[in-house]
């Protein structure tokens, strides 16, 4: 039986829902940050990350700090691009614009390459980009929360490689670390931030960043000090090191619970191959998408190339709105998140399947969402009279 | 009975002891962050934090982001200070001098007041410094968690409002607020920045500060953009305010748990006076350092009236060191803390009384810590032979 009361189904692209271990994880008792007992989990727990990021590079450099999704742009923005220095940031919604911003309060110069809505930048005219100008880091949103689309990281780690190779390959994974396909070491990636409430299945308030040697080194040789206090590597890269050879050290207080709750998410995920998951995030998605088909209801990704595994973007029958259809869903036990794409927010919902809900089948959350909504829509169109 | 599994009393000056309600809260099944339900209890716990404060100027603002209190300072730094400005730190101890760090890395211009170790700078001192230069702010931290030094508020705020009444008075209330006296409007404070792990008793992960109107209107006529994008107040403002006013809004996504066990927290001291709180507080305080003189030991506090009540460090016997006393408090079930403060930190150990171990003295953590300090000592010494 289930610890956690009964509730809807958390079913928006993060926060998702929890497990019942790493919920009472969640309530673990205090502990002291510099106790050898919390010190031995976080130091585990930063292990634990290297194998689900898969880089064996020893001098890769994992952190994991107190925080929104959304520190993880200030650490890249903070400690990797100087002032002056420009970042080519590619485009498939919401959150390109919002780490566009977080690179210029930090002096960085972003230029973005902006697909159409439900796309993303093409290759050739990545291509193009970095060949006009030296770009210090290229920045990707591995799965753009605000529109369900995927971009292909080997593909433009190939490209980086070939075409600039000093640029640093920095990806947004905060949507899909835990769920699609990430192998940092093969794919060359230099930064890959995230977040625990997604596809890693914990609840919100860890900022989880894995860092690759090239990366460091050029964090090492930088000119001008970090941007950033609270976000600045210079402060925590001793005190990941030392957690992770099991030594106490002090810059600020980690939060000993989410450690707690991450460690606990991340033995269960590693207790199976990582690339199971993987697959099983894809067989749940393939089958979420051919329903949607069913139901005569558009995707927003252009193409089943560029389409998350971790999410689907639905646009609504013409006429209907979020506001209409959420609360059918609710009044059935599900919830799903409303539009977030400025452009064409009024116009589509968004179904997270990600973490246990689709790991653990026997919870049967996807079928009841699926069902909830081909009977809220109808629902709503009989209301209306359609 | 507790529904935490039997473990050591935490006393140290944070991370502290949590309620089992408070732990309850901390395993709630996943919520949406812009749903209704959670917007409802963020915005509550916004509107509880102004109670807890003492502020009922509705133009005060209450901040709770995901992150750990060192946080705090770069909400102070990137958006109250602009690039050049100067700021007088009053230090007590090992927190002013990160303080200073983080001012100076957004371009501030800090001047340390030094007090010996275990006392505070004099007033009269700090009004010559004040007369001296216009500061733009000046930070002072009430409880310094290195030293157990308290500082006095209200007196430095009158000195303040005398001499140079343009500078912003900010309290560093990290290990104070809950526990010692503080009433933000009263003491005419302009930022008081906290965390959820200390004297208001959660788990860390919260950053928390109460901002004055005064100090929001220098914020809103800055030249210059806020340092920083995630802890600037253009981008939480607007959010702050909408989940006060239950709107649903979205910047990063908050952590919907630790927001949970903050509520639970603040509900249960506000159902009490708040004064009541700080007089118990005082009166364990003054057991413990009553006690502590009883057992021959001296408080790294020069001066009872500038000793904090939410903790106290104490000096250890003359060739002693934290290392062979902590393990035998520990086989007691007592954690407490071993010295911060670099010059001395061998020397002495800490003792943090807060929160639930203090309010709930049907718990007995107090005299059995007590205790185990006085039968620690004793084994120690016997095995020295002293």
């Amino acid at each position: 039986m289930s610890s956690q009361p009964s509730h809807p189904s958390l079913l928006i692209p993060g926060p998702i829902e929890i497990s019942d271990e790493v919920s009472q994880a969640m309530g673990h008792y205090a502990q002291s940050h510099v106790g050898q007992p919390f010190v031995n989990t976080f130091g585990e727990t930063l292990t634990q990350l290297r194998q689900l990021f898969q880089t064996s590079n020893p001098k890769s450099q994992p952190f994991v700090l107190a925080g929104s999704g959304t520190l993880g742009w200030d650490l890249v923005a903070a400690n990797l691009v100087e002032p002056g220095e420009d970042v080519l940031v590619l485009h498939t919604g919401y959150f390109a614009d919002s780490f566009a911003d977080c690179l210029s309060i930090y002096g960085a110069k972003p230029t973005q390459l902006k697909a159409p809505i439900g796309d993303r930048p093409q290759l050739p005219e990545i291509e193009a980009a970095l060949k006009e100008k030296k770009y210090k880091a290229l920045t990707v949103t591995h799965v753009d929360t605000s529109t369900g689309v995927l971009s292909q990281i080997q593909a433009l780690s190939d490209l980086i490689r070939r075409v600039s190779p000093d640029t640093l390959l920095v990806v947004d994974g905060v949507c899909s670390v835990g769920g699609e396909e990430i192998h940092f070491d093969n794919m060359a990636i230099d930064v890959c931030l995230t977040a625990s409430q997604k596809a890693i299945g914990c609840p919100p308030g860890l900022s989880i960043t894995m860092v690759s040697e090239k990366a460091m080194d050029v964090f090492k040789s930088r000119k001008s000090p970090p941007g950033s206090y609270y976000a600045s590597f210079k402060n925590w890269l001793p005190i990941m090191q030392n957690y992770e050879a099991n030594k106490p050290s002090y810059f600020a207080t980690p939060p000993t619970q989410l450690v707690q709750a991450l460690n606990t998410s991340l033995k269960s995920i590693l207790s199976n191959p990582i690339s199971d998951r993987f697959a099983q995030h894809k067989k749940v998605s393939d089958y979420v998408k051919s329903k949607v088909k069913e139901l005569g209801l558009k995707e927003l990704a252009s193409d089943p190339a560029n389409a998350a595994h971790t999410m689907t973007a639905i646009y609504l029958p013409e006429g209907l709105t979020p506001p209409e259809i959420l609360p059918k869903l609710m009044s059935r036990g599900v919830i799903f998140a409303g539009g977030l794409h400025k452009e064409i927010a009024a116009k589509y919902i968004r179904f997270g399947h990600m973490g246990v809900s689709i790991t653990d089948e026997s919870r049967g959350e996807v079928d009841k969402a699926l069902n909830a909504l081909k009977e809220g829509l109808a629902e709503v169109q009989q209301a209306k009279g359609q």
